[in-house]
């Protein structure tokens, strides 16, 4: 079947979605725009939108290849990609290797460290309550999510992780942490939203030693090159 | 053996614990003070300490009789206890069937409301830190914990929260929230602290109806009269 672009549905901060003639599928555009939150300000980057595109692409179906499902079934446009609709679960799934910012202001531990073991935190997607961390008992509890469902996610979020980071070792980054997100597609739980330096972050290896300090594309000194040493390392 | 009491090893705010004769063995005197969150300031209750130790001994008897271990020995004086001396976990384990103040800002849920299945919560005792939440997996990770042992103290705590529900659904109080710790004594992992009025919350049930307001002790109009009720229903 050809697949017909229907009108915008939803406009956000850095991507775009459109319905399509099939009514299990959508369009996501990925836009050049970025929000850096230091500044908040909104700033637009060449190729940032066909990089993430790229990038979220190539590790969905290398996911797809280690058998955990992705939303993912096609690239459009270089900032295309064609996705199965999901019912969306209204969570955050954030997955730690190295202690950020955030964990060491939370924990008191230093930055850079390397986790013994991941982390990984369950968010409700709420931006009035401040997206608060919740375990499988909230949402047993408040109705927020199924928790096996929640169990399931847990298992796969682990997978994920591990083989992602072993994808990106070999490719001298040292995955930081990520964030996902996962929907509903019949009695499937997908991997939804995108794997790409919006919700990726690495630290570089050089000479073959870590630089533990958080490598951030759009904070480079030139921002082009940066997002595409990233894409070169990423994909082969 | 003759327990002796030693100088005193640490004074709390509501709490003064002795060394003993024995080195496994401490003694807990119970103060009449109390903090009050909403104002801070000290208040003497008269017989409060007594109360609580009455409390706080009769529970940890029974839940014993339910083959749960706590650190309690024997009652020594209506406001003292003598107790297994515990290697503390910083940890403190947070236990709600009901929504409270606090759950009901975080998740923005109706205070008051029946929970569909307990919430229990980890938190690292750090005041610094603000006593984050924590799961397994910080405690994996920055070993502020042994996970086999938080997955024992799980499962331990939701036996905990079952047993006492129904202790307290037989006198008419719903147990609303607890706070528990926990300490290792050798190989095992006993309660410490106290389960008492000052870490557990009720609703009062009257005339077969559920009041849902947590029933504070310290702020009824006659303070003395309301610990002595509460201490009535509980210990029969």
């Amino acid at each position: 079947m050809d697949i017909r672009k229907g009108k915008l549905l939803y406009e956000g901060k850095t991507k775009k979605v459109y319905p399509t003639n099939d009514p299990d599928q959508l369009i996501i555009h990925f836009k050049n725009e970025i929000f850096p939150s230091h500044t908040g300000k909104k700033e637009t980057i060449k190729n940032k939108g066909a990089i993430n595109n790229t990038i979220s692409s190539l590790l969905f179906q290398y996911l797809e290849s280690y058998h955990i499902p992705t939303h993912y079934v096609d690239i459009l446009k270089p900032d295309e990609i064609l996705v199965r609709k999901l019912e969306i679960i209204p969570m955050e799934v954030k997955i730690w290797n190295f202690v950020t910012a955030s964990l060491s202001k939370r924990f008191g531990v230093q930055k850079g460290t390397v986790l013994a073991c991941p982390i990984i935190e369950f968010h409700l997607k709420n931006d009035k309550l401040k997206n608060p961390m919740i375990t499988i008992d909230h949402a047993c509890a408040f109705g927020f999510g199924d928790p096996e469902e929640m169990q399931n996610i847990d298992r796969m979020v682990r997978k994920i992780n591990a083989v992602l980071k072993s994808y990106f070792d070999r490719r001298e980054l040292k995955l930081v942490d990520l964030n996902l997100e996962f929907g509903r597609f019949g009695n499937q739980i997908l991997i939804g939203d995108e794997i790409s330096l919006d919700n990726c972050r690495f630290f570089k290896v050089l000479d073959g030693e870590i630089r533990n300090k958080v490598f951030l594309p759009h904070e480079a000194d030139d921002v082009e090159a940066a997002y595409e040493e990233l894409r070169s390392r990423i994909c082969p």
